[in-house]
């Protein structure tokens, strides 16, 4: 993958985003109050672990753009939520049937797949009004509603449930073409990271130029993401991975449709694309450009 | 079931809820653009039917408070959406396992679980947008989030959710007691319902007075609702319901804890305690008193 020679720069940003990854923790520990079965099931999946990718990208977004990260804190959350929502119900066994995630037991391997499809629907339903209770006031009602809009457009019928019911269908096709993988990938994956950066950059009130440069790194960085996780699937290794790997052979993924090497070459391309679109924050944006260049070295 | 001298005023009501209803199903008809699968999927259920009873009661808790009805049909058509999701799901094999529902095939049996379940992710998910995007603007940015936050919270894991699996987990138990059965019921059919009355109040600027008689209101219908849809269960036929009955063999009813008599003398306290509820309306409440006294007869 994406040769840098600056392991130091590696391992300061794994300290960052450990750091970071703490902190979303504990606030989405805070997210599921009760303890229903329903309430147990939302919150072994919400605290399974994972990257929190899309929060600490938020959190990034805020600092550059010289906003107090607890204005953007509740908006991560209920992202990290939605996300969650979306992964329960990938697993199902209707949909991918899968049985391990992050290195456990997926949801309704546990709860059972009726828990599973409602704690997925209450982790979506319960995100919005999350928000709204605890996004500090001194955010502007205004900028609140433009955030709960775009959120609910990245996730609905024409952003993540978009990608995801095309992906499926594909599953049954013969031949798939190169630009219904890119608007599976696009909206699968790429519409929440594409929202998590523009809501964080509504509510730390950036400017249309600051708003449209992070919207071009985040959609850049979202494919280069999927394109990397699509790799991962087949040349990673189910232990690192925490998931089993091979699981993508039904599906429509870029390797299938470019081979390994132009896969890897896409998601460089579009690593480059996104840090260039850093540029206008020259080293404020030192740590989102880590990420992208982190994104294509993973293992995991 | 309850009766009426009144028949001249039912056929006035049914007059009323047909003409509500055609309004509501060409405002419906806009919610969802596009023909992708999912969409179509999507439209189907949104489509199918329906009483649209918590849209109508919208409408009419804006015409008693003198509000412009446009000002509430973005958030009628919302919650007829997130209404139209959690049936989609109920349906499904993994959940009730339902082929027939208003006298249609069920969204999974034609377009497979997998699709019925992300077509319900993406009304749920669309919804919240739908209603910023499409409420006018002289409706308070204030009141807008205020609204958003009430359906996400009736929607979610302390509202319909929550209902819906405790329902679910209850069908294992031996023996259900009473309690348990109201919460279900609360929650599972009666948040909804309370969240569209008290949405339609808050949009239309309802005093605190009256807010909390509509809540009253909207709270006891809703238990009244779902005890009669127990009861026709049990005594109502197919062909009239559009749906299997018998169907809740396994589930904990009003029939099955209080016998049928003792449900319909139950059905009919809550339907007194929400016309009594409505007095500081006078006249002016007659089509919600008519809904509640009408709804304790309907045979579907």
């Amino acid at each position: 993958m994406l040769e840098t020679e600056n392991t130091e720069d590696f391992s300061r940003l794994e300290k960052y985003l450990s750091d970071k990854k703490k902190f979303i923790d504990e606030q989405l520990k805070t997210c599921i109050t009760g303890n229903l079965r329903l309430k147990q099931s939302m919150k072994y999946s919400l605290m399974a672990g994972g990257k929190r990718l899309r929060p600490i990208l938020m959190l990034t977004v805020a600092e550059i753009l010289g906003c107090d990260v607890e204005k953007v804190l509740a908006t991560a959350s209920a992202i990290e939520m939605i996300h969650t929502f979306s992964l329960i119900h990938d697993d199902l066994p209707a949909i991918d049937n899968d049985n391990l995630r992050r290195g456990k037991k997926t949801n309704h391997v546990i709860y059972g797949d009726a828990l599973a499809i409602i704690a997925g629907d209450a982790l979506l339903a319960d995100s919005f009004g999350y928000i709204i209770k605890n996004t500090p006031s001194d955010v502007s009602r205004e900028d609140l509603l433009k955030v709960i809009e775009e959120i609910s457009l990245a996730a609905g019928s024409d952003g993540m449930c978009a990608g995801q019911a095309l992906d499926i269908s594909s599953e049954r096709e013969e031949q798939v073409d190169k630009e219904t993988l890119k608007f599976i990938h696009t909206h699968k994956t790429g519409d929440m990271i594409n929202v998590a950066v523009r809501t964080a950059a509504i509510i730390s009130k950036a400017s249309d130029f600051e708003l449209a440069a992070l919207t071009d790194y985040a959609q850049n960085l979202g494919l280069a993401f999927q394109i990397v996780d699509d790799i991962l699937d087949v040349v990673g290794e189910e232990k690192t991975l925490g998931k089993k790997v091979k699981k993508d052979q039904n599906k429509v993924t870029y390797p299938k449709l470019y081979g390994l090497d132009d896969s890897l070459h896409i998601a460089n391309i579009h690593t480059n694309k996104a840090i260039e679109a850093l540029s206008i924050f020259k080293e404020k944006a030192e740590y989102l450009r880590m990420i992208a260049e982190y994104n294509v070295s993973r293992k995991s």
